[in-house]
């Protein structure tokens, strides 16, 4: 059983340090049958929106029980507190920052406050949690089971929120977000298509700024260095700019609004 | 023996995103005993030219029956079809866009026509097939062995080709081009040195838009600052820059021509 | 046993290229149960000392056992030696050109200098020794274990030095390099904070260039825009510009020196 183990890692360490090896080898020395796994280490330094936009889109593509080791860490070495939330059959485990707050609407779920140093590699360091802290648990949950949990720690009925992670729903509008900015400089937001249920392109009007961008169904149909929007792979609303990057031609940062605005016939 | 399974992965995704790690989670979600290897993702966007070279040279050092599952896919949502090929003892899965062209040289071999919506992920999306149709398949295959090939779809008779895989061999020259640009600024070439054969450096110029380029064997033979050829550890003909980059030197582009102009003495 | 086998990568490849997805493939070939671990493949093209210093941070997190193959390799295809040294129960495989130089220090050690071609792939390329050598030999370790050591190749006593590693200690001071850059652009030395034992911040200036800059314990002590030192998460002295990249900020280099001044109250 322990060999189907998956571990799955996601950072802002991006690939010029060893840090993300670091602690596979941590993982390793204390659970050798697993899988380790890279959802992504270029997460914007610290940006803890855009990590838990990635995150929440990723994890339902893996297997139940797999272990998710988050390390968007700005508070590291602060009274932040590191957690394990098991949540839908999966297991996530980093800092109680926002990173896991999407998951307090998926009840039941069961909350731990790391505590058990038995269960870290010691000495703790004040600046890397995910080598000392979050890999080793990770592992440790892997081996051992989930016979473990009440172990590590005391349990806690709710994570911190995170602002912004879902649009805000007003009657003539949807207020959402650029979450993510993708390799090929699309700009995507944080209003799921679910959000737009029931309503036609002609329903609506897409405002980025104070631009109306053409809502199209597929890239080819816009034209050429001009910003469209559509709904993605990952079915969230996105602003593209055909064969050029909107992020570049617009100079957008995530974080920027984005409004839907809904006609009324 | 399922435990041997290795399922390599070669994309223009980038590694900023989380699409390679997705994959994954869907391979692993239908057979957990695999090596998952990652060729690249930093193909550039929708080349197929030098994801078809990348692949040529990579596949013959992995062992037979290892999966290559290809993503390289700017017709994905149109009419191009979605395939597996089998040849010279390895599975080849990924649009059929000339990404496979030069296995129509390589006889016996399988190619199926992936139709059999049982082995995908449903619904199919309009833009992901490497999650819905092409991970899984590799997956289903690798846990359940070569006997389903008959029920992923018809079998075809020849792939789409792709225009300069191959140099063109004329009597007096070889027309090649540039497929790839490696990580230092080299320009790497389609001539393998198969093309050569038989030719000392005495018996060709290399041509490179209007100016011919020195051939050595080794790097430390050229000036620095100075465009020089020779055959590299991958057998073919490329263009460096001595610590430069000739990439950024010539300002040069995949897609470019070079030539080798042979001499008759 | 072999089950457990970890060989993890380090290189100057990049990840445009598939030369690491081919060390994979020859490794996969010759041993199918084992992990492949990436350390970082972003390594500064023919650094050594950079290598050096990262491979010395990362190893101890391994588990004994692990095989640590290293591709820096300016000297491929000369008379620099492909060697295996077996140091405090980890295997390290690559050139002897003083990657592995620190390890001189660390008794009892084992060096084998590799020329059994019974273990390369065939033939051995002038370019290309982490697919040709280094990777079959880790391969063939993994598998067949320690026994094969004596057949590798005679051994030797000693590794080629490499400069700069370790800080020179004066009575007055400690001159330090610059031996790694990382993600944040943080600039880390060769200054393990064993070398400033028994110093406390009042005892010591750090200086660089003509610079005094400010030590502190956390990053959040620094004032935004302006270089500060610090004991990083590796335990050696960098120096950062807080919310900034102190490379951008002072223009530095890997190479740069870096002073600590000690006072003598």
């Amino acid at each position: 059983m322990e060999h189907n183990s998956i571990i799955t890692f996601l950072t802002d360490f991006g690939t010029k340090d060893p840090y993300v090896g670091i602690m596979k080898g941590v993982v390793l020395g204390i659970t050798p049958n697993c899988h380790l796994i890279d959802l992504t280490h270029q997460v914007r330094p610290q940006n803890i929106l855009q990590a838990s936009y990635l995150l929440s889109v990723s994890y339902p593509y893996f297997p139940k029980g797999t272990f998710f080791v988050c390390v968007i860490d700005p508070g590291v070495g602060t009274q932040r507190k590191a957690v394990l939330v098991k949540a839908e059959g999966y297991h996530f485990i980093g800092p109680d920052n926002g990173l896991f707050g999407f998951l307090n609407n998926t009840p039941p779920k069961t909350i731990v406050h790391l505590q058990n140093e038995k269960y870290f590699m010691r000495p703790v360091s004040k600046t890397f949690h995910g080598r000392d802290i979050f890999a080793p648990v990770a592992a440790h949950l892997a081996t051992k089971g989930e016979k473990i949990i009440p172990d590590l720690g005391p349990t806690l009925t709710h994570l911190v929120e995170i602002e912004r992670f879902n649009p805000i729903e007003k009657p003539d509008s949807i207020e959402g977000t650029i979450v993510h900015i993708d390799r090929f400089g699309n700009l995507i937001s944080n209003i799921h298509s679910r959000f737009l249920k029931g309503l036609t392109p002609s329903d609506m009007t897409i405002r980025f700024r104070r631009d109306d961008i053409p809502l199209v169904t597929t890239f080819a149909e816009a034209p050429e260095g001009v910003p469209g929007a559509l709904i993605g792979s990952s079915s969230h609303l996105e602003i593209f700019v055909r064969n050029g990057s909107a992020e570049k031609t617009l100079n957008a940062k995530i974080g920027e609004a984005i409004h839907v605005l809904k006609h009324h016939g």
